[in-house]
């Protein structure tokens, strides 16, 4: 992973003689850490890589996690236990006198084992570093990605024949999930939200024992996890019969979220195309109905970094891969979102989710 | 959810003002937020939970997560934006001359934010009382995880009937978290580890292509997560035709397993009932083949804190909620686990999962 090493020390603004990440245990586990080493499986708590000016990459990993190490890209040492762990941190980084951390995947805990091992280390936040380094995808991770895309695109297009009136939230949840494992999947890249009704007002409603009657919103927000990568896609539709409001709603994002995916190139500024598909809302009675940022980059988190949002500061870059996902909501009785990924090409994107999404009553 | 700051307090080593807890973005989450705040779903990213010594929990949540924010336990105040966040983060704990926070749970961007908040507060570690009252489960927390249990446990008795010659193991994990969701799950509360024949020698497998073949050993590892508690549970078979070792290493680990159980009580040392399991492991044969500890706490994390191991300095408490999953593995043949969840009680303890563990060739 000397490539990737090398990539994170060019987005460096201070020197740094060693960039050390640390796991927490799980949930707190940090991304880059997978990232650094180059890992295709393992949880690695407790585990340490660190990132040295020439991008080479070592990695100091538990006994339990030894097989996985192995067939990581790191240089691995393994510690049998606590005591050398810390012995062989000191000979990893403790001669460093500016050390570089992962600000927002390393936990308090991890930071004073750092310091420990590094007592006079000044210690420098450069999670924009590896945050930019990560936001622009290697060959490596863009195949993993489209495969993510491929297993979540083939379930979006079986979504209207899986549900059936009554149905519960949480069996339709079920049977995404199941389809995408059947096809790879090792697992969902996040708990899948299935939201009928109103309950599709509600951008991170989780699923419940609601059940599907007609005139609902149907909305699936989903993903499949491949190799460590995640995708992440919503579609929406009406359940039964339609009342005008659901199709009007519906034609607005569809159209904020087409005309955001035409804009985007590689060189455009992130913002200008959360502010395509923001002002198509914001032109009709929905204005303020879109209460979430446009999209996000995935990769080995849902959220891998960098927004499509009013605040954001990125300019895209080709291989970024970010989501497009406008959406309108209207509390107490239902929203409308829809998501796609695409890769950010030089003269335009490449959309990697092509499941069907004109206006269906299902 | 004044009970369960007041229990965080009572367990502290150090005069406190506040105790901070502060999400940050997935994985990246802390389940002591979730915890003290009462949540039942919802993810909150960049969240704020503040403890005051009384008990009373305040949350300052963001807009996304309002809805679910108003169905938890806590004092709700919604910031708008993010200049909004830092003021009533000063409100509410700027004035606190010693903040305690989470060390495993929080990460360094985020304390940053705390201190920004609070300059001149001292910040100290209370991780130790947060895992301490975390350890023992009260009502709320066991009517969830006894459902987790519930439905581990149906699943658990219908693993003979998932399995088919020449299936891999991607797809049997896959019918076991669908069968739980359909149950009732959100989620599995971790990937699901099925391993066939000399994989289930490997604790940590992850499911992959490999096909079920005659003689094999079977394994299932996982869990149920039902309102954002989690059950694991691990059964092994033998599937078409089993060799004597087969039957001989299970035969141990039952007797394993079931003499530890009997065991645990109210009062006993966690190290003790690792060693009763252990010793009766290393009396045979397969000395030195059970390589991991016995058991750990279940709760919010499949690890929540505390564990069955020879090193704990835990004394078993009433309402304690934890696996028992001795094991024996032998590189390059197979495996065999069996793990069930328990809680501990006065003078013994319940055992929430009950999915048949008699050796079965399937």
């Amino acid at each position: 992973m000397t490539e990737r090493g090398k990539r994170i020390f060019s987005k460096l603004r201070d020197e740094i003689d060693a960039i050390v990440l640390i796991n927490g245990d799980e949930p707190n586990v940090d991304m880059a850490f997978s990232y650094a080493a180059g890992t295709e499986a393992g949880l690695f708590e407790g585990c340490v890589t660190v990132i040295y000016p020439d991008g080479k990459v070592r990695m100091l990993s538990s006994q339990l996690e030894e097989t996985s190490a192995r067939r990581s890209k790191a240089e691995v040492t393994v510690f049998p236990g606590v005591e050398d762990k810390m012995s062989m941190m000191k000979d990893s980084f403790g001669h460093a006198s500016r050390i570089g951390i992962n600000g927002h995947g390393l936990t308090y805990a991890n930071l004073m084992d750092i310091k420990k091992a590094a007592p006079k280390a000044e210690i420098i936040d450069v999670s924009h570093a590896i945050a930019a380094s990560r936001l622009v995808k290697d060959q490596d991770e863009i195949e993993r990605l489209r495969k993510a895309c491929q297993i979540a695109t083939q379930v979006g297009e079986e979504l209207p024949s899986i549900v059936k009136e009554g149905m519960p939230e949480y069996e339709a949840a079920a049977e995404v999930g199941y389809r995408m494992m059947k096809l790879g999947a090792s697992s969902t890249s996040f708990t899948t939200n299935a939201s009928w009704g109103k309950n599709s007002a509600e951008p991170h409603h989780e699923p419940d024992d609601s059940r599907l009657k007609k005139g609902d919103m149907v909305l699936f927000d989903y993903g499949a996890l491949y190799n460590k990568y995640g995708s992440d896609v919503t579609r929406t539709f009406v359940f039964g019969r339609a009342e005008k409001w659901q199709k009007e709603i519906y034609d607005i994002v569809l159209r904020s979220q087409m005309e955001a995916i035409d804009a985007v190139h590689a060189g455009a500024e992130a913002k200008e195309i959360d502010a395509v598909a923001r002002r198509i809302i914001d032109d009709t009675q929905y204005k303020g109905r879109f209460i979430h940022s446009l999209g996000h980059g995935i990769g080995l988190s849902v959220h891998d970094g960098g927004r499509f949002s009013p605040m954001s500061e990125i300019v895209l870059e080709e291989n970024m891969v970010m989501t497009v996902e406008p959406g309108i909501y209207l509390p107490g009785k239902g929203g409308v979102r829809i998501e796609d990924d695409i890769r950010v090409t030089k003269k335009g994107c490449e959309v990697l989710t092509t499941a069907k999404k004109e206006f269906m009553v299902i």
